[in-house]
């Protein structure tokens, strides 16, 4: 299967281009959730197991709605061994039901190190005679400062295994000009990334009409991601900075194809937080409630942007 | 304690610049070692203990001759949890050793998630009321793409816990130039991030000189290492690409200062296969060979090229 392809079916069948980050950390769970499953001093395995709880409990209440999860990678590696445990566990469980899942890894090396970080996340691991899966995920993201040699191993991977990456473009961040804005020739970092983003992937375009290899372009910079757009036909955006960074659906439509196409957003504390603004609901309605407003801002975007006409929602 | 100067002092005491890479996988065991270690089939768990095995019978070897180990997270993220309870304990073994760990992570992301990151290595994670470490490294190695958002965060761990850091700047592999030799303005990318690591790291200059913000330089482009060590007096180098990479001493003088500080070389593959090209010799016996021979290189590139003498050793 192509994991792009079977992102944009997901995307179509559920009538929703956004992924819920799963961003969990003590900090981010409710003080009755906290309370319920948690002693005062916990340990790193009682931390990490109430974070799974968390994220279990969301996914339950979201699958049917939304067709991606992002687990970002940051905030299990924070609670040690045990929040890899619960990283991998968060993994297999959002695929089981049927979500396309995407470990925010933002990796980067060279050559067999990259081959290493692609077979964790993408690919098998040798084990003598057998092979075996260390982190099951259907998308990584990458970051290109490297060059190809720390790209190419992941895009061999997705070719081998049926996965998919995102490489890093224009980032949401406000400090993400620094580097990426330079002019370097007659353009910037981030048009020059964004085309070899192309070219790295131009073997591996899917029947939907998008490579496997994507890039993460900020929800947060929408001129940019319109320049983007139209410079990059064929590769699929993963857009994060939607909500707690301040983009709104308006602003984004410019990240989608014509036809509405084209891009996934991400947002993370808006919905892993939304009890903390709906204070009459457990946490789990309201990050639902809070997932369908997000829907449907995205949507009246796009309706708004003349992009929904064509869509083949 | 200010890691960059412990570091310092550790090269000194052992009159060695060099630091050994642990990029352990299975492929990398001797035979025999495998056949003792594991079976036909093994599992994760059982492949992370064998790594673990091999990594404490190098450091027993090493520990009074070389300052430092670098850990290549990669290769113990492959194994999935299993592996990183490797790597905790690899950090953790080098460390009661007396030697300067650095976890070899390259991370990078923004805001909220960047402290996740460096609260993962280089802090301390809040559980409750209380805190603990996840994994303890004294330096952890960052890529500046998303610009300072992404590593403001790991120089302020840096000054709370007294870590380090190590930015990549200019890297060893063949596509490093794709983007790190575009030239913005007057200047190539690496020379300006090279200047933005000097920036950050300006308020954590040490009592030996060197700021706790390093800089990643490739061993492989002894120009470009001679160029930034003229531009950054005040910046520690990490040049990884010695031995397997093909870089050797002769070509290194210039990645170290007038006194032949300033910079510590990397070797990992060569060391830790140093019994292929040593089959009279049990592997531990051959990686302490090749770390003596690799440290006598460098020392007699740095004679050669005038900078021992007024060398503090």
């Amino acid at each position: 299967m192509h994991a792009m392809d079977e992102l944009v079916r997901r995307i179509r069948e559920k009538r929703n281009p956004s992924v819920i980050g799963l961003d969990t950390c003590l900090a981010h769970l409710p003080p009755k959730f906290a309370r319920d499953h948690l002693r005062e001093l916990p340990n790193m395995e009682e931390a990490a197991q109430a974070i799974f709880d968390y994220n279990k409990a969301l996914i339950d209440e979201l699958y049917d709605i939304v067709p991606a999860v992002k687990v970002q990678a940051a905030y299990y590696e924070m609670y040690g061994p045990a929040g890899m445990v619960t990283f991998s566990r968060t993994l297999d469980y959002a695929r089981e039901h049927g979500l396309t899942v995407m470990a925010d890894v933002k990796r980067n090396d060279i050559g067999a190190t990259a081959e290493a970080y692609a077979a964790a996340y993408l690919g098998q691991t040798t084990l003598g005679e057998g092979k075996a899966s260390a982190f099951c995920a259907d998308f990584a993201t990458v970051t290109p400062y490297l060059g190809e040699d720390g790209v190419l191993p992941f895009v061999r991977a997705c070719e081998e295994h049926g996965g998919g990456i995102f490489v890093l473009v224009k980032t949401s961040n406000p400090s993400s000009g620094q580097l990426q804005d330079m002019r370097v020739g007659g353009r910037t970092v981030y048009e020059m990334v964004g085309e070899l983003v192309a070219d790295w992937g131009r073997g591996l375009i899917g029947e939907e009409g998008y490579s496997a290899v994507g890039a993460v372009v900020g929800a947060t910079y929408p001129e940019q991601g319109a320049n983007l757009r139209a410079r990059l036909p064929r590769t699929f955006f993963l857009v994060p900075g939607y909500g707690a960074q301040g983009a709104k659906g308006a602003e984004l439509a410019g990240c989608f194809d014509a036809n509405g196409g084209g891009a996934i957003v991400n947002a993370s504390r808006s919905i892993l937080c939304a009890w903390k603004t709906r204070p009459d609901m457990d946490f789990a309605h309201a990050a639902r409630e809070e997932a369908l407003r997000m829907r449907d801002d995205l949507l009246a975007g796009l309706k708004a942007a003349g992009k929904e006409g064509a869509n083949p929602w």
